[in-house]
């Protein structure tokens, strides 16, 4: 089914399957991602040799292939070793590489208010006790940036309830969690109708925390609706309109600061948008109310840029772009704190509205996902 | 003593000191990092407003210097605003703007061996009653990436008491802390030979832990030394020899995986050298162990990045570039996990050797070197 050529090098062999174009994969590369049990822990999977413990000159003596299996010898090192093909295939880098500057990760899927009517939710008690449910809802947790629970215990600290089906708080100077608590009345109506502009939190923190968990615990006023925008899709939309506006914003570092408590002074420099170094969407920080004096842009440049920086905000202020949902006692959201920009609509009425909230990370939230998907095998394989 | 001019079309002003050249200021910018109470928040610093809230025709109607204060109105707002001369030249953006990639913060210092002279270190008791002691050895360890800490007690999760002289612990599958606990005897001394690579810990984690403590109960055995390794130095060292190393390096993300423990599928998708977008370092990541199949690295360039990855862990594990010291009962160090590698040495004789590790975030570590540095009053301007 397979063939397997070697370069006349002798640095890299080529796969092809019939009628598909060839898959080439480098020596050193097979070398050093090789699982047999001296190169890779059978245990835990970890590489247990350095690069400095693999020949430079690590060439290819034999490639054959055996069902779906391709056997390869190296030299100088005399060492053969056997590659599951698939898994091969799998991680084949010898393929057209996405470029795209703002492009979204392959697994996540952008959106606007249209996803109103399919917010991603689940019940509280049917994740907590069956993980192919808790795996659905983080599914879409990891796929659109946030995901609702319903029929949680309305209890003081339920909200690491939700914290341990995924991962871990991340304590920081706020504590383990805070409080968002509000008493609505009539007096006061004038401050409610303020209108937080949608935000992620916490920018002036490097690392900022992936994860934020909102939970509801009283909530008798009418209004107070939570809102969340899509920063990814926001700055999509922002390349498509101007594309010299979405260089701005991720070329240059924006600074963040937070200096509202005795002895905390947090500052980052980070980007508005952040891209990988191939252009994947790393993460969008939008904060009005932390953004210190941005002093990393060149003067000639400032202008475009706080032209950008409005046109963003203006986009994640178009009611096109936002999901609406209520909070109720014992429901909850999780909200991805690097992508999925999050504010609370104004009261009317009278009444209270006690949330609790904390952070958390994104890498617990993806190990859970991950395991629960069964790629432990594959990992460890 | 200082004079300003407003630029033909209102859109910027330009403050001259005499024989300096004038620092250009623009309306907008002038304008959105105005201080006024309106603006401001007197108690926070936060925002008030956001840009939306300013118009995008602002222009300057006047602009006058009275001392040491500059004093603009804006159109269309009609609003009037006072601003501190030293504040605007400290967050003058009309300069040149550092460009190199590969350069060092400004506020940090690259070391090699050449530091084993100077070791940062201070005396617990003393840092944890005298916060000017405890600002000075934070200062070094937010220029250093590292810092020792003897005199502390010998007490199990006495590691805790570390942390919180600077923030919060960053608890992850791995619990609150873990323990580094070997028995050294003459039958497994072949095992201790086997000498990790100098490394960051958990790349695969993202984020990934920005701080590391590692704090020592027991060490009786001979040997052991803890070491330390500058990345950034390391980076700054490749990028010399070969500048289109550290390009491969710096331009694609690199894949890191721990899929070691039953539920933990942990995976990132980093460069090994990071760097912000202006190219001033960020992150460095290196750990063979986790280090998964790269597959983001196109077939033509593969073989320049193994080789530059190859360099990158000679100019690691050259001696040349190491720090070591030892940690007895009671002494333990703080390392940037996002710049400074670390390893352990091998053992010799018999003995135990007992350590309790834990992770935290560099966010707290600065915002309290800030505090206690006196710029909450700055900041809170």
């Amino acid at each position: 089914m397979y063939d397997v050529t070697i370069a006349a090098d002798a640095r890299s062999i080529a796969l092809s399957a019939g009628t598909t174009a060839p898959v080439r994969f480098h020596a050193i590369w097979l070398r050093d991602n090789a699982w047999d049990p001296e190169t890779r822990s059978p245990g835990n999977g970890q590489r247990l040799i350095a690069l400095r413990d693999i020949p430079a000159d690590t060439a290819i003596a034999s490639a054959e292939v055996a069902g779906n299996k391709l056997r390869v010898t190296f030299t100088p090192e005399g060492k053969t070793v056997d590659y599951d093909i698939a898994w091969l295939l799998a991680h084949a880098y010898d393929r057209a590489h996405a470029q795209g500057r703002g492009r979204a990760a392959p697994r996540i899927e952008t959106w606007d208010s249209g996803l109103m009517s399919a917010v991603p939710v689940a019940d509280f008690a049917v994740v907590k006790s069956d993980p192919a449910a808790l795996r659905g809802w983080l599914a879409q947790v990891a796929r659109y940036g946030f995901g609702k629970l319903t029929n949680g215990p309305v209890r003081d600290g339920a909200l690491f309830d939700v914290v341990d089906l995924f991962g871990y708080v991340r304590e920081t100077n706020y504590g383990r969690h805070f409080e968002v608590r509000t008493e609505v009345n009539p007096t006061n109506l004038a401050y409610t109708g303020l209108g937080l502009q949608a935000h992620t939190d916490n920018p002036y923190r490097d690392p900022v925390p992936s994860v934020q968990v909102l939970y509801c615990l009283e909530s008798s006023a009418a209004g107070g609706e939570n809102m969340v925008v899509d920063g990814f899709r926001a700055a999509e939309r922002l390349k498509a309109e101007n594309p010299d506006w979405f260089d701005v914003l991720s070329r240059h570092c924006a600074r963040f600061e937070y200096a509202g408590s005795e002895g905390v002074v947090l500052r980052s420099r980070r980007p508005m948008i952040e891209l990988a170094p191939d252009g994947e969407l790393v993460a969008v920080r939008f904060n009005n109310r932390s953004t210190a004096a941005i002093t990393d842009v060149p003067f000639d440049e400032m202008e475009t840029y706080y032209a950008a920086y409005r046109r963003f905000g203006e986009i994640i202020d178009d009611p096109t772009m936002e999901v609406t949902f209520r909070l109720n006692p014992g429901e909850s959201f999780v909200v991805d704190n690097t992508r999925v920009l999050h504010a609370r609509k104004g009261y009317s009425g009278t009444g209270t509205r006690w949330l609790q909230g904390c952070y958390a990370d994104k890498d617990g939230l993806l190990s859970k996902l991950a395991a629960l998907s069964g790629s432990f095998a594959e990992a460890a394989e």
